[in-house]
């Protein structure tokens, strides 16, 4: 087992990366801050990994909620749901609530543990790939509102992270490609070497290679560590970790949230940004191929939605948690381990460069 | 105006306390992030205050809601309207929530803004005397879940209070007297001589005279402020404010939210945690008599609902956010001005003295 720490002063909290982690009730109880503990899952994770869970944790006091699968599930009624259960068991502020499952179990959870009763205590035990590489990490949570993603929600920290990469095993491959978009992102912003290493090996994360993605989880963990504890509100520099999201939540609201999963919409967010940042001159076209050659690689999608017009992909970007004095700004690459945040582009450009990308997706669905 | 300040190192805030700041332009455009303002009031206090504040707010940008009346509506769904009209008018994280009316509507605007895109500023102008002197002031916000009141919330510092105290002469008697409420409450809790000076001037506080109003509200906000600053998460002696306030919850959730006004069952929980307090031998008869007879001047209730079961009460005063252990923590009275918070009460003489106190209830019925 290997563990990173995420630097938060009084809030810091460590990361528990390893195989067969989930039965040790040495992690869990040590976080815990009574016997009162829920465990929120959905019922895709249940079946697999639910009772291991409850054997690692008290036997007196643990109760389970079980979840839809599905991020058209991360609502306000969800969370809501959650509350059912912990004022019915009669939870008191002192309970810990213990996400096991995917981004949006923690998403949600976490939400639910920021405001049961003004805040308590909660876990992450991510079972995804972009769960353990990135969502569980840093302490945003929240639900999504039909007029857009992730806009209600709270900073809370996690006790801590248990990350168990046997919980892979059972990954469905459309899952674990979207876990890879997340890891390509650490590349692409701010770890060039990591971006080279992944052009290598990306066949072989793809082929769940143990010693390949448990590389690649704990240098996109320490890449994620290193950034929220530098910047824990976004108010700086962790605003590049939303490379390719300002699109990506465009096509996931656009589209209908749960047709595309979040990695799959920030790959071709990613692709968009780049293309951009290509048509300003400001990243070579050779950078923007290696670009679309590791996503292509990935098995991920490079072209945004056929089906969504740019005119209503520029509105849903209008709504984006990093627009400023009205003006949106985007997470745009300088070069590929170089990313800057800026308002400083043309909107006719970035028009145009949906409006491409659109067609190009139009042209693709033809052929 | 006077101009008192809650110290809360970075997220310190004034709070302005005075006759006609509403239409002071001066004092709320200081405390704007930018242009984007959503008033956030309710169906009786917009006819009165709305046109008034929106004229004090830039003219561009600057939208509203009115809520309807009444505790019953403290409800995640009606926060939900909140993120509805925000996201409807594309406001972004710079934006600025106004919380115009009592404490229902600030308790609900103040949680709205602690959602919103994670966090946005949001300013409290408190329209009735419960709210000018307690709940605009702390930052705690949340609504009610059917299973107990305020279970879901955050702590959410305002920029500003804004407590105009000519927003008092359209007060309905009911709701003043629901504000002398948390007054005493000061005065049982920390400040002795301040309970001594409302035995002589509670009528006075009735017949709304001005200067005795001023003089009590900067008296109560200067309580307040005091102990939000030195406690603001409630870890230690904010939980002094709780005075009557399991007991109150316990009323209010137990007869249905919006029949007993909040102020009315802190009045009864009050007298109960005084009563007990008594039976436990740490409060003379004495004391409890001046308590009572002071809160009947004022036109409060002591005793319980009659159609409150003593068994039902107890239920509902389980779930506490005050709770640790699984005990029930209760603030109870050494004596006037002299609160503590104690787990160390037998549940035989807690039930005693709600049965006691409900068979007073009926009898006064029947009366």
């Amino acid at each position: 087992m290997k563990t990173l720490h995420v630097e938060l002063g009084d809030r810091s909290y460590p990361i528990y990366i390893g195989a067969g982690l989930l039965p040790r009730a040495d992690l869990f109880t040590r976080h815990l801050a009574s016997a009162e503990v829920l465990v929120v899952t959905n019922e895709t994770v249940a079946p697999l990994y639910l009772e291991t869970v409850l054997g690692a944790l008290p036997a007196d006091g643990c109760r389970s909620v079980i979840l839809l699968d599905g991020e058209q599930f991360k609502t306000l009624d969800t969370v809501n749901s959650i509350f059912d259960a912990l004022l019915s068991h009669h939870f008191s502020r002192d309970c810990t609530l213990v996400a096991l499952g995917g981004g949006v179990v923690g998403d949600i959870t976490g939400f639910a543990a920021a405001c049961y009763q003004r805040g308590v205590a909660f876990l992450q035990v991510p079972t995804t790939l972009l769960a353990q590489v990135d969502s569980s990490i840093g302490g945003k949570t929240g639900v999504n509102h039909p007029l857009g993603k992730n806009m209600i929600g709270a900073f809370h920290q996690p006790q801590c992270v248990i990350a168990d990469t046997e919980t892979l095993n059972t990954l469905d491959d459309r899952q674990l490609r979207a876990g890879i978009a997340e890891i390509i992102k650490y590349g692409l912003i701010r770890d060039p070497r990591f971006f080279e290493w992944l052009e290598v090996n990306v066949e072989a994360l793809l082929a769940r290679d143990p010693q390949a993605l448990a590389y690649a989880i704990e240098r996109s963990c320490q890449n994620k560590a290193e950034v929220v504890a530098a910047d824990e509100r976004e108010s700086g520099q962790r605003a590049l970790l939303n490379l390719g999201h300002t699109f990506g939540h465009a096509i996931e609201t656009g589209v209908g949230y749960g047709q595309w999963l979040h990695g799959e919409a920030i790959a071709t967010g990613m692709y968009l940004a780049g293309d951009l940042s290509r048509a300003m001159g400001w990243l070579s076209g050779e950078a923007l191929k290696r670009i679309a050659s590791l996503l292509r690689r990935a098995g991920l999608p490079v072209l945004p939605p056929a089906e969504l017009s740019s005119s209503a992909f520029l509105d849903i970007m209008a709504v984006d948690k990093k627009v400023k004095d009205r003006r949106l700004r985007l997470v745009l690459l300088r070069d590929i381990g170089n990313a800057v945040i800026t308002g400083d582009f043309e909107t006719a450009r970035l028009a145009e460069t949906l409006d491409q990308n659109q067609r190009e997706a139009q042209k693709a669905l033809n052929a």
